[in-house]
């Protein structure tokens, strides 16, 4: 049986389109960009055309915006460290508390050695950022806002664009980490107040180890990675040519299929949705309803382990990932859940479902068809399975 | 007529065996390693497979002291933090003269922002570090040495293993820059003294935009990068799981055909080198004539602009590259020729030839054949050429 995957938030499949582009980059067209000769030059001009599709996927007003990176973490990484380094009067950082791991675990290890005071903006249990606390946190004290556009475990979409505009107010700066919402709608970044946003390619077809930071004109912005003056020197280091080539063409590809995509995934994923919510008691969604990816369904299936639905579901072949990881021998549930304020009980048994343009009407019946027994086994297996919630 | 590259140290072409071992890791095995299904598992033991190959080709004792990085230049800035990170009393750094911008930019910047002492120990006219002035460079004070293996200009390789256990003297951390190393003699890193390592893929026919750090098991370490648990902590970041896999190739390709390799690239760099050096007057070697990576040659031309050398060369579809960059409408001698003392009206005419395993000994000839006339012409059209180094 053809695998099902169905976990596009934590990686995609290369496009065969994007591989084809980017292999003339490994053996034949092998020149360092900044070299002087042929072999070099003809490289410049592809990480050139690379960019230019990457500025109109996301709506960049120049294409010297644009600075290639490792991925997503480096990038959230490079802006957070960067502002703090801009601007020395100022040591506060507004985030929310939902923040991926990229964002948070380098805001508690700033809070832990250095003078920086991370405000944690809290959610709602639908997983939406509370705009009043927002607000308040907003003082000329703050060098960076870095609040994600769309989160990856529930899909909720925060309103990126009216946070930068407040952020503007008090002369912040404001960073998206975008990871998971360039290529899924569209985003225009000229007309906002975005100072900086962070994209990763594999999470839009296209490689690993490559992603991009866009850094609007005139903002302060210091290097994280120092060396020589690659990227105009944002980021030292000899450019992952065929990455660069393969995330260009994933942003050519994302913004031409966008629309027509969308909206079929949206329709795939809503079918799922509503076919497990009809066909299994005791489960419900979580994350914003209405402002959400339409890619991403998180469900909640009450007093089953996560762990083994995955497993079970896994053996089916059927790929997926929970919001709970085992630590210490109990189902421990993500951040977000605990930021949502999900009961334990229902945390521990949280699925998320992630689609692309891979995935197709058969996946989903497959999943339709298997999932009620599996969640029905597990809990007749485990009729106490509510009793991991303790000691939470 | 087929283009001769000889511009290895700048970057190389990837092997085609490694782009094969690569290839399915794009469309096919495209899962993220962190992931607890089917995709994910069977990624994660390739990329332990890599770890394996690369650990036999440096002498690692351990597989888990190789983390992969984006490249030579996160490695080198790596180490280097983590060091003043985890030895906060100790406020100094020692490195050569001559180390490649990933490490000089960096600490020229630690020095300008933070409360660092860098001590650039300095290099003889054939680029041999002064050991007196390194033995008086290390105190209780110093976080970190980082010294390069070999150079990337001259090829002269430093005696790194000698200068590591110095270090251990003073309970400093022992850094190198193995870039130009690594692939091109043997190393056995568990034998010495050596904390970390850093080395760079497409150096040695893998791919451009991986690289890995060595971390001696007990070393104590903190990460440039946050965010995931990826590499046991050390590196965040969803794995490149491709450049992973076709670095691993790579390290297995260099240790099998090192041997024979390194012997046959000598003979053509000797002949290569001895035959310029007989065909043109006023041309001498720049580097230690002894301890000198095989691949590399480079040689002074008196009284020639090397970027109009280059640009001929170009022309005749052969690719090299200068030691001087033209800054400001002069020529300016890397830093490297000017820490060597070498007259500015020979550094200005300083072309480096760099090869590989790719290289035949037609390519030999070929330079052989149009090198005079080019720098003839050159040194009849400029008479007075060596007044560029005015100013300088
Ligand atoms: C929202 C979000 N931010 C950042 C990242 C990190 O991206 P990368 O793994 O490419 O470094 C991810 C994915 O892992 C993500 O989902
Ligand atoms: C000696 C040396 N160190 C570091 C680097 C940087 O490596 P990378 O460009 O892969 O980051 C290079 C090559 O550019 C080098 O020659």
């Amino acid at each position: 049986m053809r695998p099902i995957y169905l976990d596009s938030n934590a990686t995609t499949r290369v496009d065969p389109e994007v591989f084809e582009a980017m292999r003339p980059l490994f053996v034949d067209q092998f020149g360092n960009p900044s070299s002087k000769h042929g072999f070099g030059a003809s490289v410049g001009a592809v990480v050139k055309k690379a960019r230019q599709q990457l500025q109109a996927l996301i709506g960049a007003q120049f294409e010297d915006e644009i600075a290639f990176t490792s991925g997503g973490t480096e990038s959230n990484n490079t802006a957070i460290l960067s502002a703090l380094e801009v601007m020395p009067c100022r040591t506060e950082v507004v985030i929310s508390a939902v923040e991926h791991p990229a964002v948070l675990t380098l805001c508690e290890h700033l809070e832990e050695t250095r003078d920086v005071k991370v405000h944690k903006i809290p959610v709602d249990r639908h997983g939406r950022i509370d705009v009043d606390a927002y607000k308040a946190a907003l003082t000329p004290h703050v060098a960076i806002v870095s609040v994600m556009w769309a989160n990856n475990e529930t899909g909720t979409i925060f309103p990126t664009v009216e946070l930068a505009e407040l952020a503007k107010g008090v002369g912040a700066l404001f960073h998206t980490d975008a990871v998971q919402a360039i290529g899924k709608f569209p985003v225009d970044l000229k007309s906002t107040a975005i100072d900086m946003l962070s994209l990763s390619g594999h999470k839009l077809h296209g490689p690993k180890g490559i992603g991009a930071l866009y850094i609007k004109r005139g903002v302060l912005f210091r290097s994280l990675i120092k060396g020589g003056h690659q990227e105009r020197n944002r980021r030292a280091g000899t450019e992952n040519t065929p990455g660069i080539v393969g995330l260009g063409k994933a942003a050519e590809l994302a913004m031409k299929f966008m629309d027509e995509d969308s909206k079929r995934i949206k329709s795939l994923r809503d079918r799922l949705e509503c076919g497990l919510l009809q066909r299994i008691p005791e489960a419900f969604v979580i994350g914003d309803p209405i402002e959400r990816l339409s890619n991403t369904t998180n469900i909640a299936f009450e007093n089953v382990e996560a762990d083994g639905l995955l497993l079970l579901l896994d053996r089916e072949g059927i790929a997926c990932s929970s919001g709970s990881a085992c630590s210490c021998g109990s189902l421990e549930p993500s951040h977000v859940l605990r930021a949502m304020n999900i009961a334990s009980t229902a945390a521990q048994g949280t699925i998320r479902f992630s689609l692309s343009r891979d995935n197709s009407g058969k996946d989903i019946d497959r999943v339709l068809e298997v999932m009620p027994a599996l969640v029905e086994k597990l809990r007749n297996s485990f009729p106490t399975c509510s009793g991991y919630g303790e000691g939470i």
